[in-house]
């Protein structure tokens, strides 16, 4: 029965028109103190990520940045799936291929325990009660604002302020717009099964890259000098382009690396030890190129792309010198 | 019978180790005045080629150099292979689907007309003898030789010397280090069914290209400043690179654009009529994206990537600036 109802991949994300529509999230009850909401409780709950996952790697971002990776522990799934066309992902990187904590081991065993009859894609990220067992959140959307608004009270006293209120609506907008374009607009090109579908998809990438480029001329981050939840989630897009989408989902006009600026600000970031540290350009080839489970992307002999250069990414960036600090950040990008 | 002969493709190139070893030409009588050889007459050939095909592109951009395109006819294959995992070479841009000289729908007709035993893969570019049907010379390699050595007799007037006598030793050997590392590199990397093969294949490949950038950055052309043989064989495989290549053979250290040199001199060639008129990119990303011939590199839903951006190709290229004018061409590359 497991089996059958994890063997769902993608194919029922695809409208007629041959257009991706990722699925929505079924756990997304909010971290918060009214009735009904998930109560904000050091050890309580553990993150279930992956380095591949660009959804997850944002959350995995957030909880360093914040100091909360002692608060919220961390469980970290294999980039390559379990089984070819599955879409489930599993702890072989742990001893015994468990989980230390919950002692599962795959991600869907959290999600059957929370609902039986779970039967989309087991994504990450996913938080589950660890006492339970059972995914209690997986809207990768919210997950990092609950962690920068709901979770002050454990985070660490030189924290960045990341969704600050006075920027939260505007934060929101772009938010969305890089979710639409960019982040998932990646997928709609990569997942399309329609030349139509691919091209408008396409279309709309480069566009807002081609936006994106001219916002990050005139700034250091997307919201001026200080970092914030728009930077990280622009960042995971970035960091996974070159090597995985400009190929493997034919969003192949320009790379990341052909950008002026995005370049520059990729970098920038990836010198910040909260990015560096949650990004595994391993892992990212490996899922892209090797994982069976991208539904219409074969593997070509399971072969791992050797490019492109890794190093690249630890060359010098001009944005210190050419915007001068990061005011909500103790530690400037690349100091440590 | 013709179905299941013609149904071959690249598998029995694969040696044990995973290794892509190309089939060997069974058609190679040279032409010339002996006895046993193909004698060298206005009227009686036709070059069957695809503007896919970097082998059968030598070919036609040869002809087209040396004025010969009057003395030896022209049939042009569809980019895109008829059937699905099958290697054959269709006349689907015809009227009616036949080749309108010979009367024939697949490049294996002709193959099967002089050998019906014939059961590798029917390549072009391919010489057919137009009275008999039959092919009579497959000989990739050597086929621009014969065009520029025994066909002096139909060239132009102002036909370049692409392979002048006290050249012809060194261009033979640097025309055998650009296709075992260059021209066949490609696809060895590309076609590699072990991790190892690729890895062989792409470091063979990048550190020839690095060596070839080298070259280049002392000199307009691979021999000083007249075009010869060798740099039509080298050009046939950058104009597919960043295209093709790149993200489907996994060659994604550097793309060609990311050259200095190779780039600009790719450019400079590019800017001569018989390069260019043999040179469509569409053809190019149709075939290698879209054909479901290329053993292991299933399609993508049959998405066809939208770029590189093949404007690119006209930007101004430097290499007249540097190394000044062309010897052995009449009319300068861009001047026309």
């Amino acid at each position: 029965m497991k089996e059958k109802n994890m063997t769902e991949n993608t194919a029922k994300e695809i409208e007629a028109n041959g257009h991706f529509a990722r699925q929505e999230n079924e756990f997304s009850t909010p971290f918060g103190t009214a009735v009904g909401q998930l109560p904000v409780e050091a050890g309580k709950y553990r993150l279930l990520w992956s380095a591949a996952c660009p959804w997850a790697t944002r959350s995995a971002i957030a909880l360093e940045l914040l100091g909360l990776t002692d608060v919220i522990s961390i469980g970290k799934a294999d980039p390559m799936r379990p089984v070819k066309e599955d879409a489930d992902w599993a702890f072989t990187l742990d001893d015994g291929d468990v989980d230390p904590v919950l002692g599962i081991k795959y991600v869907s065993d959290a999600y059957l325990k929370a609902d039986p009859n779970y039967a989309t894609r087991p994504t990450v990220p996913a938080i589950v009660d660890i006492e339970s067992g059972k995914v209690v959140n997986n809207d990768y959307f919210k997950l990092t604002n609950y962690f920068e608004n709901e979770w002050q009270a454990f985070q660490s006293t030189d924290a960045p302020e990341l969704y600050p209120q006075e920027l939260r609506a505007d934060i929101d907008a772009l938010n969305q717009i890089i979710f639409s374009d960019v982040n998932n607009g990646v997928y709609k090109a990569g997942f399309a099964q329609s030349q139509w579908a691919y091209e408008k998809a396409y279309n709309q990438l480069f566009a807002r890259l081609d936006w994106l480029e001219e916002r990050l001329s005139k700034q250091r981050f997307l919201f001026g000098d200080r970092l914030t939840d728009a930077d990280i989630r622009l960042y995971t897009t970035l960091a996974r382009f070159d090597a995985a989408y400009y190929d493997k989902f034919r969003a192949n006009k320009k790379r990341i690396r052909d950008y002026e600026n995005l370049w520059n600000y990729a970098r920038d970031l990836y010198s910040i030890p909260a990015f560096k540290n949650n990004t595994d350009f391993h892992a990212i080839r490996v899922h892209y190129h090797q994982s069976g489970h991208l539904s219409g992307t074969a593997k070509l002999f399971s072969v791992l792309p050797l490019g492109p250069d890794e190093e690249l990414w630890t060359t010098p960036n001009n944005r210190a010198e050419k915007f001068g600090p990061v005011t909500n950040l103790v530690t400037q990008p690349g100091e440590k």
